[in-house]
């Protein structure tokens, strides 16, 4: 968690990080910082816990509100500096070089940030040429940043349990009108008589999770038939819904602003359930009831994986260890951690060199699923589970797991 | 503009470029390959169009969307080459290579895309020790998609037209609202009796929004009184809104799932509007009419800047060129280059060093504005403004300039 940064900086001999890059869409700033929505900055921290933002004069009350020590762009020069450079890339470098010496920064500096690439480049590149003594650090898969954030603090998991709340809901009340609708001639209809198609269950979901102020954060899959069996094929709205298909739900939405985000998966069958559909969904069903029961503390992220892959392949289906082109069968990961990202550590998956852990702290999803593209079926069913300081493991938020849910009268 | 690129890369003398990242919040990516919420990939292209859109398996239906040719991390056996790497990073940057070589490139390479800084810097240093005949090129504060990016085509124009209407639409019904409620007791109050918040405009612009495809790119600046005159405080949803004070809506939201943004500003005042008030206004709106009717293709971006400044500094304000650390007067730049980002080139601003020019095919606000936190006084006024091919200027999207609309009976 975030209070173990600096334990992780002296370990690896940073004497200082800086996070580059905007305040939306650059979940390590977020994370130092919290959500504030700056176009550009800089923040840097020393491994004694001294630190400072660097902002935009124009953005200093949303800079303030981190209660961070702040200075501004104009307070180093940035105007000098570019035209002395005659560059803004370079004039940018120049004042990073500068936030670090004003720090006291001599050593090594990890980097992180979501920036361009191209741009970062340069400035590395600047920054190598004219900083002496300073070294920029290279730190190998797992950044102090995928550990610390590998491991949720309480602040963390209550702010995850709200979104996941209020997602649950929205899902709830889009599940509920997907099940009120009727069936006409082999397709649902709405009460005005029209053909209810995925685009109104996209449309109503958007808009409960507004409500509830939460953003998706690239859409939410929901996918009907053969485009249920394609994991992330997010469903074709003109789609009318039919009776008997899998219809795949997975909502992964977050706080409006910036924050943490949600996971859940839930897939659905509306009228009467296909025998094939119904041993699929109870063969997925099994399969994560086993994991949500074999988890324990301190074990390695990719046995779950190998433990999903048996199960299925000892009820004769094919799984992606076996082949990792494979389309039909179980053919990807059990799960992967979730916080500022939809998609953290640790990764309940293979490759071997996965040297991801579970540990008191993890807050990852388990979803196995079994796709068949060439029957028109795919099933997945997915919820987010929280190691606690304990060891014990607690299903996030608690939501139904039913292919046909009974109505409620 | 997309079709420069091979010309721009010629000139540049780049074999390739590759892009790297998600296909989300990754606008260099979406510039290449149409909206796609892929998770990862990887896309190159060389100077003779040739080009590889490299994805996870599970987004095959997504990749294939984008109509361009395709292969899956498994086609390159990216299990193997972590593998052999004992990295999931090394393993990544290894499938890197094998693309270009694939392509058969050799030289110079751009790398490009918003992708985490520490896990590129890994990969830059890995592929520079590997990869014999491949450069990773710097290319300075313009690369060629700040150049290409920079003039827009008909498409293009279409698309934020279609955005454009999308969005006044909301921000006429918001505006219609604020000035449909009646004021009691020097404040704002709803039909319910209620006070009117700030926050109960936020929420209808993101509902308004949402309802038209729409989704805020960090949020809307909705702010009042001494926050309005901090251009990006987006203002404090409980504050209760009282007659006579400026309020700044500036709306900049773009297509859900990823495309082009709008951006337009809004001041208003509702009730009796006082002298000071109506003055700085019209002084906002002059400067904007003298940059609308100064406009001219081939002209250097910065010099609206100038002239801005100068029409305010005329008129007894004080202006950011005189004072980089200004607070009160005109803090800000002209304008900015919109597109698949809120912020792009050209940028109508200081400094010196700015050599974005207005060409035909550029589209940029032009949002000049004052702003007085010791008195509690914030105007802006921003409408967007497109190079046409023939070299006359056509603001993208008509939206009245009313501080006070004359209300409609």
């Amino acid at each position: 968690m975030k209070s173990d940064i600096p334990g992780l900086m002296s370990e690896r001999g940073l004497d200082a990080i800086m996070i580059a890059g905007g305040g939306v869409n650059n979940p390590i700033m977020t994370y130092m910082t919290g959500p504030a929505r700056l176009l550009r900055s800089f923040y840097a921290m020393k491994a004694d816990g001294t630190s400072l933002l660097v902002h935009n004069p124009m953005e200093r009350d949303e800079a303030a509100e981190t209660g961070l020590p702040c200075s501004t762009f104009a307070d180093f020069k940035l105007k000098d500096l570019t035209r002395q450079e005659q560059s803004e890339v370079r004039g940018e470098a120049r004042m990073m070089g500068l936030i670090l010496e004003k720090l006291g920064v001599k050593g090594k500096v990890g980097l992180y940030g979501n920036i361009e690439a191209s741009r970062l480049l340069m400035q590395v590149e600047f920054l190598k040429q004219t900083m002496n003594g300073i070294e920029i650090a290279l730190e190998g898969d797992r950044t102090i940043f995928d550990v610390a954030r590998g491991t949720k603090n309480e602040s963390e998991i209550e702010q995850m349990k709200d979104v996941g709340r209020r997602s649950c809901e929205s899902l709830a009340l889009v599940r509920d009108f997907l099940f009120s609708c009727k069936i006409e001639r082999n397709r649902l209809v709405k009460s005005d008589g029209k053909p209810l198609k995925l685009g109104d269950l996209r449309s109503m979901m958007r808009r409960e999770l507004i409500q509830r102020g939460l953003v998706e954060s690239s859409g939410t899959i929901i996918s009907m038939g053969r485009d249920s069996a394609v994991p992330h094929n997010f469903g074709n709205d003109e789609q009318i819904i039919e009776p008997g298909k899998t219809i795949v739900m997975d909502v992964f939405p977050g706080e409006i602003g910036g924050g943490y985000k949600f996971d859940i998966t839930r897939t659905y069958c509306v009228g009467d359930v296909p025998e094939e559909v119904k041993k699929v969904y109870d063969d997925v069903l099994g399969a994560q009831e086993l994991v949500l029961n074999s988890l324990k503390v301190d074990t390695p992220a990719r046995i779950y994986q190998d433990q999903t892959c048996e199960f299925f392949e000892s009820r004769g289906y094919r799984t992606i260890r076996q082949d990792d082109t494979l389309q039909e069968g179980y053919v990807h990961g059990t799960g992967h951690g979730i916080g500022l990202e939809v998609h953290e550590k640790p990764r309940l998956a293979g490759p071997e060199t996965n040297s991801d852990e579970i540990v008191r702290g993890s807050v990852f999803t388990v979803e196995p699923g079994l796709y068949f593209p060439s029957r028109g079926i795919g099933v997945r069913i997915e919820d987010i589970v929280y190691a606690r300081p304990e060891g014990k493991f607690e299903v996030l938020v608690d939501f139904p797991r039913e292919l046909s849910p009974v109505w409620r009268a």
